[in-house]
């Protein structure tokens, strides 16, 4: 299997080189071939190449089975007025790959929710599974400026809005058989598209039960009853809001790994932190994102889920045996941290 | 001074009626003359009238010095493909009287901390103060519909945002002396416009610091940092999603005010909460968050500060008392809470 591997900006590389680790451990212990290849994305592209998503990158991930990705941007590159921004990078791979539903997990361990904001008694039990439409909605709608006004569109077509749909509903059957769909149908078109269209879709799975939130009702909802919810499915700016949230109540964002799908066969793996320019290079990150990003990996694009299921489990015994890295309060490096997994892998 | 009261659907005739009487006795004791009239707005408006907001409903709130609101929508007149819905009229009148200033504060009362869901020492200090826009964004762009396609466009211009960044800089002036604008200037060009056009109006105030965050960061933020923040200013629909959130913090919305300001003499004051229709006409509703609506609209429309001051510190002794409505885990209705303001304030 070829994997193509950017690095990105800031701590990118060395999450990365850590999950590289653990997938070749993975490969040497059950035979498998993995080709691994580096390629420049972000704001070290931009550096090198003047562009975000160099064409050699672009040609490279369309050819592999699966993209490992690290972090994008960083301050050296984010003033709004720049022409070429580090995000466009990652934004145009999306669309290119037509990974349309993002996968995003979130699950406390036991052992981190003393990190959590949130009350432990709130947090027993919480085990939800984003999926996010990725490739549709403001991020990739027209957008105009003049020197006093500026727009943005908002586009949803039935069919992109099916097609994540049918993702949510096909992962809850081999989870708690429940989604919850979000939207702004009291004031959005595009939500009211969005809710039919689900509602339609939800007739296919008719063993899942479906129900309808409100975004705003959600943001609170994921803090006052975040054990009640399984899947939940939504558009792709409400989807960054409220996985951010989210995220939040896992204690650490270090710990928080994405997949990115499509109906081809490439899949994007990257953690869901960012490039923490202010940590780079210091070795200290947490590659635990982007192991279990590996993880994820593993199982949807390379089909081995027996290979990601005891990655995850020994992340788990690491977090269990108290290795912790400065986001959650100790003081392991990045390099140890991927030792201990590997240890508890053999 | 005249107040129009438009009590709205569920739970808002009974809040409504709850801050009327707490208004009539701030103006029995100061010897003020307030004359309310009561109006349809919302899915009773729709029922008696045809229309969520009926013209004489606008003359009047129009004509008045302030608009008292309950709260409008019910799953009777929430069909998505319904022509009329309830949050038209409540849209309508936000656009009708320009109120493009939402006032939304959250604080945190230490007898209610423990029905936060957030942890204790998190909450220590939490006291913001929301100001969202409220008549512009997606909320009031162009939207298109056929069968397979919807579109919303967010549109901002730099009026718009000038208007809503200079209110927020002048209220931090009376606070905290900080304001935190949040955008998603990384990718939506609305965004840009917004930040460039905050960072302009912030050389008008040099006495209050400016700081920029991503809409996702936030979402984050708002629970892991929450008493670092003062004033937070925002668009109109990332406002609706945050303000939600931070009001989950607060233990009840039940308690949680708003004021809707523009540059005309009317200003627009509602409780938080919605129509509750599950509780409606049993008694039980909170009448607190409503009640503080009305001290804000004593504040903001009326001039009268002292009397605004006097109910907030009557709703803390009430609260201090223990007095708590269901939502609060208590058993109090609606008027032995309102009797407790009204005890406390004489
Ligand atoms: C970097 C940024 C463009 C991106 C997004 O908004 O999608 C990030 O926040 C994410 O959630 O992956
Ligand atoms: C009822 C609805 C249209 C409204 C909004 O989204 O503005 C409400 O959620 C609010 O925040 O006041």
């Amino acid at each position: 299997a070829r994997i193509a591997v950017l690095p990105g900006d800031g701590i990118g590389p060395e999450v990365t080189a850590a999950a590289v680790s653990v997938l070749r451990d993975a490969a040497a212990r059950g035979g498998h071939e993995f080709e691994f290849s580096e390629h420049a994305i972000g704001g070290c592209a931009i550096d090198a190449h003047g562009d975000p998503l160099p064409a050699e990158t672009l040609i490279v991930c369309k050819q592999a089975d699966a993209v490992l990705l690290g972090a994008v941007g960083g301050p050296r590159w984010s003033d709004p007025k720049a022409k070429v921004r580090p995000e466009q990078g990652l934004l145009r791979l999306r669309a290119e790959l037509g990974v349309y539903a993002n996968l995003r997990p979130v699950r406390v361990h036991p052992k981190l929710a003393a990190l959590s904001p949130l009350k432990n008694e709130r947090l027993t039990g919480v085990d939800l599974l984003f999926v996010r439409e990725l490739t549709g909605g403001a991020y990739f709608g027209a957008k105009t400026r003049t020197a006093d006004v500026a727009t943005d569109e908002t586009k949803y077509t039935t069919q992109e809005v099916e097609r994540v749909a049918r993702r949510a509903f096909a992962l809850a059957r081999g989870r708690g058989r429940r989604v919850t769909s979000v939207d702004k149908a009291n004031v959005l078109e595009t939500s009211r598209l969005w809710r039919e269209t689900v509602q339609r879709v939800a007739h296919e799975f008719p063993d899942v039960a479906l129900e309808h939130q409100l975004v705003d009702s959600m943001a609170m909802l994921l803090l006052t009853r975040p054990a009640a919810y399984d899947v939940i499915v939504t558009e792709n700016l409400f989807g960054d809001i409220l996985t951010d949230e989210a995220a939040a109540l896992a204690g650490s964002l270090g710990l928080l790994p994405s997949a990115s799908l499509g109906d081809g066969k490439v899949g994007l793996y990257e953690p869901i932190h960012g490039s923490a320019p202010d940590i780079a290079g210091r070795g200290v990150a947490n590659p635990l994102g982007a192991i279990l990003s590996a993880a994820m990996l593993l199982r949807h694009s390379l089909g081995l889920a027996d290979e990601a299921a005891a990655i995850e489990a020994a992340v788990d015994r690491v977090l269990d045996a108290g290795v912790s890295t400065r986001d959650l309060g100790g003081d392991a490096g990045t390099r140890e941290a991927t030792a201990a997994v590997l240890a508890a892998l053999n």
